[in-house]
């Protein structure tokens, strides 16, 4: 049975565990204040081209959102985000655990845009109402869509404009990053959006996410937010280990890059074979609309999430690939599919 | 320059490293609902005797105390804690964050005693004073002391004679367990506690905490919280490896022991030379009180903690062992103070 | 210029201010502890007609709401509202810096039916989603509709069958069973929910909130919850005695009854000038529809709030009635809108 | 039976009750936004001395200092308090709630002085640790305490230069500038605190804290706040009407210089018959020590606390009076005292 289930089935990329079995038996830093995790902060800074930025290494995807948010927001103030943005739908209420409402507006494609924003503070007119600050966005999103250069810049010209912060969740932005339709670079993000965060989980390492704060007045004392929400690591140079090897050569973007390959080989062999999909996505998920019994036979060797139904008899499913993907695992699914295509 | 600053400078033990590489591109489900964390509950559960306790693994210790705590307590609900405790002083009001109120008690050797927390009881005579509900120890404290089995059983039965839960702090159990003047099991902790957890970061693992829930209505819907603090492990499977190597045998306590030892060298040694101690500690920590003369020759080649002012003169230091310390390093240290003891 | 605005622009209603007075120089106990908030209690108890519920006066709708719902959920536990609902849209967040999420069901009329809920608990499969634990409908709602008897009876069936807490926010509950179309009373409201509120602030109290608690184990320690989120009142008996004068006799309904007339003169005759309504609502809140034009003549006279657009000439405004409509004002109103009916 | 327990046992003073009663079926907007309540506020910016200070009237002592303290600080920052500060003892946790500790230093006289400050701060080094950012005093204090203008000033300085807030509950801030001992006034309050609040409820009003914000960036979105922790009183008219009435003469501090002669009279007399007093306090309350039969017969007569044990025989009382304490009822209390003393 192989997996396309998701981007975090296996374990860290070779060159990780070398680095975390060279310096296992040194003695450093406790708390993220050892010489790896500043390395690795030195490298994420000169990639992103900015050195007033603060880099800070946290656990998973959720932790960095919750910490963050709650750090850069007033208690009155909420999110906007996408309908499908992971922050509304899958982190278990954890934004509005800190007190905050994520106010979400219904999208098909992921992707926030200025009209929807728009909207949101048109509806928000006074103090009986919670006041948007932060708009939320993924990339590449939720359902594997990216945002181009000019989309960003759209929104955060508007957020600049009407005193919002922009955010983004970065979990997969090495595959977005990669993707053939991209056209932005880690300085652009940088420079366009007030924080964002650079995923480590799905792209090679064990664990790790490196939030970068661009805006000066929101970077007065994360620390203090990390260590109340648990998320400081006793022993962080693993953490910039973790990022210095990603980072000290072209290693993520590698990674992104066979990943992004692995789905665009099955999306091309998928709709050879006659499928359509729910959406166009040009990065490491793709959600092909198979016949329910195609999904069943598919199930026999191959694990993957059914997303959603589309009628009575067909379903979309998620595949999902990585870093750590097989090439061959890649090609049976695709005889697969052909196979039954045929039949 | 040796450090003997804390019990997490080092990384792993090497059979976690192992183990890690072992399994490392193996595909498993995400989240801590893979083989491996199944078979390391399973055997805590036996080391604990028991099968009916939940076991979740989490990544750090103020992560699990508030995870825990804030799933436990109804909101107008608050700890009972010794003024030493970590969830007091050592976690930036992360328990206060999930909005309970700690009490602190004021005790000089980390313990806490019947007697205090019949005292909060009675200073809580109503609605306008929050309801103490959790009595949380820690085992061994903050300063390096342990609790007897008649001690815990004593709050045991205290505690639940006035309906409050036991929760056990056990970021250094292993050193507790494994102190020569221990007289308690991991079973006595099981059936004496309400919930405890059994430190990993401290004691061999890269990181991890093992909470163990023993009363059957903390146990609904645990993983839901785990998740909305963000304490949800995608690549869970590394910590179930890690609690499974360590106790598939005896590691853990094989580990423990050692830094128990290293301590007891150091303890035996300075007090041979001539010196107090700031309190009386049979675990990996101990508090000696040196000139501060001594204390700057020490620096020189040793990092620790400076705990307290004793006098003018005097001052109190940490020095805090582990799994990973060389006894070389000691035997150095010892020659060390010895040497300026005869001067 | 009148006011349409609101059911709370005046004061109390003359026998309620009679009565603080009456009492205002006597020494009675402080926090609700007087006799004056017993009786009131012991009067709501008969009208319900139950025994076994729990009483307690705050001075708000949202303070009553965050107050009750906090302490009704544990952290990952959510609230399901319609999209129109006062928690949802109207409260500045005041449920989600309680650390809960609101998910809103989109509704055009305000109420909330079996099968919203049951698509929600659909979509809430697993610990990475809040767990939907309390349905919250309004009645009156927010919109001016009313529930039914045969309606409220299936929310709650299905809510007992899925261990959903049934919650009812009767701000306006006097306007709603005070309507010719309804066919509920409080015993019913008191049998098929798990708690609800009788609002007094809009009908005839300088303010108020009554909190009945039928549930049993929704009960213990609520008054600690009361004093934590800064509701207890330290004049309690204030309270008290308003409810005290609402329910010795039949004050509470006479007054809602007389809103609803008012609203009723207003609809009727709206309707025969020809105009239509937003929606259809039986209760002491009306939404005709004029032409831009008209709504200006009328804000010369009247002040009342334009609800929304209905296309590029016409849209609805928001009528409110009552304890303290004169009729007199609704009779110049209609003969204003005859008039311009006539033009 | 006469009741010295509280200053909250009464009603509102006879003009108050005037005041409701002759604007009672006036048409107002709502939420504070009539202009009884800007005529409340124009009259405590004249008595203050300030223009630029912004004025919000809520309910409650507890309530005001919640929403105050939750909206002025960020996640990790803390309040420093005496042990017998109203936050940190009688608020239910309400300001854990909000997520802030509040850090106690032991007092006798219920006074914070620069020295406690520095302690705390001194021992809050990192980010392991929450952030001292409020020092919370009361005037006067919760043991009948209040501070004179010099120690004020320099908590004053002394917050200013450590960036520190200065926040003043002034529940009884009237009696406390109406004591003989005092040597302040409001403007000097409004100079020298960031903000404070002027409590109503304990004279004379029916309800009512007037918040006084006099830093300017503590000021933005405050009407959220108050929404959001459930403070806005929909007919908030009646809140300014109260103040309205209170500061447009010299009311307010009649009425709590008639509290203050009473309890002076208590204490004289008191003293005259030869009991000691637990501590000096020249305010509304007083804390008498009386042998234990002595107590025993005053409770047949008047209701009071008992505040606590002295020795086997003697106990502390407490007696608070207040704007409605009758003169009669005093010399009463005094003769059985002197009585007893005879006996």
């Amino acid at each position: 049975m192989y997996s396309f289930k998701n981007d975090y089935s296996e374990g860290m990329h070779p060159r990780i565990l070398n680095a975390l079995a060279a310096s296992n038996l040194e003695q450093t830093e406790g708390y993220g204040e050892d010489y790896y995790t500043q390395q690795a902060a030195e490298l994420l800074k000169e990639k992103i081209g900015r050195t007033d930025i603060d880099i800070h290494l946290l656990v998973g995807g959720t932790q960095t959102n919750l910490t963050a948010i709650s750090a850069f927001l007033r208690p009155h103030e909420a999110v906007v985000a996408a309908s499908t943005g992971h922050v509304f739908t899958h982190e278990t209420g954890a934004i509005e655990a800190t007190g905050h409402k994520v106010i979400a507006v219904e999208v098909k494609d992921g992707k926030l845009k200025r009209e929807h924003i728009e909207a949101v503070l048109e509806a928000h007119t006074d103090e009986h109402m919670v006041k948007p600050k932060m708009v939320y966005i993924s990339n590449s999103t939720e359902v594997g869509s990216i945002y181009k250069k000019e989309e960003i810049k759209s929104l955060s010209q508007f957020c600049k404009k009407n005193k919002l912060l922009l955010y983004l969740d970065g979990a997969r932005l090495g595959s977005a990053l990669s993707s053939e339709e991209n056209d932005m670079t880690l300085e652009d993000i940088g420079r366009l959006t007030d924080a964002f965060y650079i995923g480590g989980t799905k792209n090679g390492a064990l664990m790790g996410e490196a939030l970068v704060i661009c805006q000066d007045n929101l970077k007065e004392d994360f620390r203090f937010h990390i260590k109340q929400k648990g998320a400081l690591l006793a022993k962080g140079r693993f953490l910039g280990l973790q990022f210095r090897e990603l980072f000290k050569d072209n290693l993520y973007f590698e990674l992104s890059e066979h990943a992004n390959k692995m789905a665009g080989l099955l999306q091309h062999a998928i709709s050879k074979a006659g499928y359509a999909f729910l959406t166009h996505t040009p990065s490491n998920q793709i959600f092909p609309v198979f016949p329910n019994g195609v999904i069943e036979e598919l199930q026999k060797k191959y694990s993957f999430h059914i997303w959603e139904k589309v009628d009575g008899d067909h379903s979309a499913i998620r595949l999902v690939t990585s870093w750590a993907t097989e090439e061959a695992a890649v090609m049976n699914f695709i005889e697969d599919v052909q196979g039954m295509a045929e039949n």
